[in-house]
């Protein structure tokens, strides 16, 4: 930090992505992306693309939003486009907390939350889950603030039902409700039908997980159009081009074809099952996942060691260094392949280990 | 607006970008983009590139951090990559003023520093240019301020000589001066040397101008490493994975082949001395411009009149509806079939006003 740095910022602590390794690994399950490349109708869409480089990009993606808009079954009006769910969720906490308006979120969710709420200079109450990991959503009813929730959440993969949400949503009439479905596609029912029920709800989605497009970085959200408004009010005030001319092409043609990724979805889930029930077999606990990844725990092992094991045998996976999650690691659901990798790997420690 | 949207954005006025039109224009000359479109390399490394977009980028987009410091001569820890040059200012707005520092620009610049100003809720002061629209380097002496200096300046095209801007950083000991170098390319000395030798200056640049890459959107800013590391602090806190992984192959082969790109601004020059010259024997004023515009006015023409006319003809240009300037119009330099287009048009326009 230099000694320029505005002194709001003296405490800051940046969020920490899962790492990204430059070089290549065996098997890299710890950033839940997707094992299967873009569609050849993203690539090829990407490729025409290429040659208009020269010219700024539509600011209002319109071909996009509309392709958005049709596939869910809203109004474009309805849809802001930016460059990742980051992004929506950074303009959702400027928009809708300030000092009379905190952000409400569960302690253990998207470890982004809190760092959103610290850089926007608002204060956050974070609302412990059961001891069964889930969230209870009656704790959000009359929130006095901005509610913020992953539906599956994050790193647990338990969902709330439709119904549960839309709960929150009606027991919120004063504040806004960012339902984050990150993950949605993989088995949890998305709430975008109630966005146009109720003014107050805005959904996140992105094409980084079930739409094979991290490396695009491009997600959405949906809502009232007047949410909309605001939100393209900030975007125009920090950054009004901020999706570029590829990720307009990419995102346009993936939705277009997407049969292609909802198959995709469903093999990830078969994945899933296949992986819960080996790694049940052995000896492991976890959640009800519906995520593209699950959270799971050995009695027998440490999660800390489990994860430097399988990490020295170029297996990565995601753990975190907190009390009360020390014992447990998110693994990504990939390939089938992917998935028989680690699950060998596992049998292998755990023999080692005696287990 | 909705009625959730936090008061302290209530007058809240985003940035009005140039038009992007939908429809084929037959000579889009009003964004400052460049006649070339992007080289062959940047094609073919967009289009390699795009069979991997199912993984994250690099958040530190590593690759190409190291171009842009080869090319430019500074170290890979003195380059921050940003979504547009847009992102980086954001980021410095944010990071450098507060209650106690307000923001310090020329009343006439880029039109995003004051909406920068409102998002992030803090206080500027506008200097006036002097009569002949250069800024006076001393204005900005001990500024009580974070300096924000496009250079050359926008839409005036007239720049500071190295050694004013030398000046300038030198007698803000205290604060950061920021000058933002979009259009420095086409004929300005940048000041990215003098970045090794003070530690309060953050040179901006971009890929969009002399780069052919508007639609790709990227940006950099050129630090000291303590600059730098706030910045990072701020994108690791709003989106990390800011920059997706075309925009970081295409950049890279971009600075990789880079005499391309300083010999398209050779000719974008080429052809701003003829359209100056043929523009002066029409009776045109203009400021001595050293970027890839020209702002022009006319003796015998309204500037809005000149611009719709030409707007009619399908000759798009920019123009401000602001007392100061409603006289000029900015005109983007393109390819000398482009000019010869606009300078038809103009003198036929002339012509039918009896001038």
């Amino acid at each position: 930090m230099s000694k320029y740095l505005s002194s709001k910022y003296a405490a800051l602590e940046p969020y920490t992505p899962g790492e990204q390794p430059k070089t290549q690994v065996l098997t890299k399950l710890n950033t839940n992306e997707s094992p299967f490349p873009p569609m050849p109708e993203v690539i090829e869409a990407v490729r025409a693309e290429a040659e208009r480089l020269q010219l700024y990009p539509d600011p209002d993606s319109t071909m996009l939003r509309e392709a958005v808009a049709e596939t869910l079954g809203v109004d474009p009006d309805m849809v802001i486009c930016n460059n990742g769910s980051d992004e929506t969720l950074y303009f959702a906490f400027l928009a809708y907390c300030d000092a009379e308006t905190p952000a409400v979120f569960p302690k253990l969710s998207y470890g982004f939350y809190p760092v959103f709420a610290d850089i926007t200079g608002i204060s956050f109450r974070d609302i412990p889950l059961k001891s069964d990991f889930s969230i209870d959503p009656e704790d959000y009813y009359d929130a006095k603030g901005t509610v913020f929730i992953a539906n599956p959440n994050a790193p647990t993969g338990i969902p709330l039902s439709l119904s549960q949400i839309e709960g929150i949503v009606q027991h919120n009439p004063d504040n806004v409700v960012v339902i984050d479905e990150a993950y949605v596609d993989f088995g949890t029912e998305s709430a975008v039908p109630l966005t146009k029920k109720y003014d107050n709800l805005l959904v996140i989605q992105t094409f980084s997980k079930s739409r094979s497009m991290a490396g695009m970085r491009l997600g959405y959200g949906i809502a009232d159009p007047k949410i909309i408004a605001d939100l393209n009010a900030l975007r125009y005030s920090t950054n009004p081009y901020n999706i570029d001319r590829l990720a307009i092409a990419a995102g346009t043609a993936s939705l277009r074809n997407d049969e292609v990724n909802r198959e995709h979805c469903r093999t990830v889930m078969e994945n899933r099952q296949y992986t819960v029930d080996q790694l049940k077999e052995l000896g492991f606990e976890m959640t009800d996942s519906t995520a593209n990844f699950i959270f799971v725990r050995h009695p027998g092992i440490g999660g800390d060691v489990l994860f430097r094991k399988l990490r020295e045998r170029g297996v990565i996976i995601r753990h975190w260094d907190k009390p009360e999650i020390n014992d447990y690691n998110r693994i990504t659901i990939g390939s089938k392949e992917q998935m028989d990798i680690l699950l060998r790997e596992v049998r292998d420690i755990l023999k080692e280990a005696g287990l």
